[in-house]
């Protein structure tokens, strides 16, 4: 029997990425599509608690287990798990998406939080993503995933751990091999742009995003995707306690409290 | 010079549990509140990348530094950083949220996110919630966040680690003191309610949730919390890397990667 996968992304059920990692896994797979009827990037693990959900089927190459979900990355996880599949999938994928996912960017991406919902349900779960934003090309991706697909079922992943995996920029000469590395530093910080309104007396803003570049450790996935490599992060979401800080400032603070005088 | 902190929130600039924050700290810091125009409940980290930022500002009690954004807990953070604060924060507070916290909800909740975004931008931040969701009353927490204000300007975080308090339920019988602890196993769970629509041939969804409750650590701010305890924990956001499943799986994943071979 082929393993069950649930696949999603954030760049919406209609976007290139995500048809290049059903075409990869389809034959390999037993993958039902879940995905947001919208494009929800930078969606982060948002849910959808003020408005329904509404769930629509559609057909791609004569097979129909494609659904669209009217939120996030998140949502459709959710979705999925109890609502859409009959029985917990063996795998989650996300993506492949438009734009890389390296660094601590992480957070905000709704690719990577589809894999997070997952991971949070104890199941395991790989992101996909592609450096390019503009001119994505996903064909070299695409034939890659098999690889990533197999060593994942080969070698479970722990509960609340998923693979966030990066594919190099097009530009550069061929993928040079695989790297399993550890996250970067790099961030997109903000950079609002202000545009005044035409006809009411004020202003408004553009968030924006520009890329901050660090002194990247000896090695991590900005380093190693720079480089030509596709990389592959384990990263770990149940627990995010600092726990050097928790021994280090547990008896000032608990020390703190002032218990009420009980009056005899 | 009184420190300067940015002050957000999720539940939106007119919830009361900002008002509560702000009472609490408005004397003896030089606070901005910069918070949501409308609820942005379980928005997690999500940034505002489609839409215009509109900032309007407020007055309370006699004081005008309160801007309202139009958009997420996140966005707050950053527009207060990049534009309406003329110098970085020493501190950025969140809260005081309508509802707990705790466990591995975190991720999901726009209050704590306000804090990530803070750390990714190497600021140190507390996040303050309340766990009565119902009928929630602020007095309490609010009259022990000065100690936890004091706390952390006294003993700085290191960059990346934000600090996640928790307020115990008013039920139980007055607060038992505060502990420092670490991130429990609780999870609220997706509990999705079919509805049919009147006219339309189809249903829809609320996505719900529901509390699994989990075998947690001998202590967890879930525990602690329960026996009448306000929690602290240092969650740190920087580096996710599962170190010990790269170390588990390098070199079988590394090793899938076939050269092409160079023809001669």
């Amino acid at each position: 029997m082929k393993p069950k996968v649930l696949m999603t992304n954030d760049d919406g059920i209609n976007a290139p990425g995500i048809r290049s990692l059903w075409y990869a896994l389809k034959d390999i797979a037993d993958v039902t599509v879940i995905a947001p009827a919208q494009e929800q990037s930078a969606t982060s693990l948002s849910i959808t608690l003020r408005q329904p959900l509404m769930i629509q089927k559609q057909t791609w190459d004569g097979e129909d287990n494609i659904y669209s979900v009217t939120g996030t990355p998140a949502d459709c996880v959710k979705m999925g798990i109890s609502v859409i599949l009959d029985s917990e999938p063996d795998l989650v994928v996300s993506g492949i998406n438009r734009g890389t996912n390296a660094g601590r960017n992480l957070l905000y991406s709704g690719t990577v939080a589809g894999c997070i919902e997952a991971a949070l349900h104890g199941l395991p779960a790989v992101a996909f993503s592609c450096h390019d934003y503009w001119e994505t090309d996903y064909t070299a991706a695409q034939e890659h995933v098999p690889n990533i697909f197999s060593h994942v079922l080969d070698h479970p992943l722990p509960k609340g751990t998923l693979l966030n995996v990066n594919f190099p920029s097009k530009e550069l000469e061929g993928i040079k091999g695989y790297k399993m590395t550890r996250q970067g530093k790099e961030y997109w910080k903000e950079d609002p742009a202000e545009r005044s309104h035409p006809a009411e007396n004020h202003s408004y803003y553009w968030l924006g995003a520009r890329l901050q570049e660090f002194d990247e450790p000896e090695e991590s996935d900005v380093r190693w995707l720079k480089n030509g490599y596709i990389t592959a992060v384990p990263i770990h979401v149940d627990e995010l306690t600092d726990h050097e800080q928790l021994k280090l400032r547990r008896d000032q603070f608990e020390g703190m409290f002032e218990r009420e005088e009980v009056t005899p």
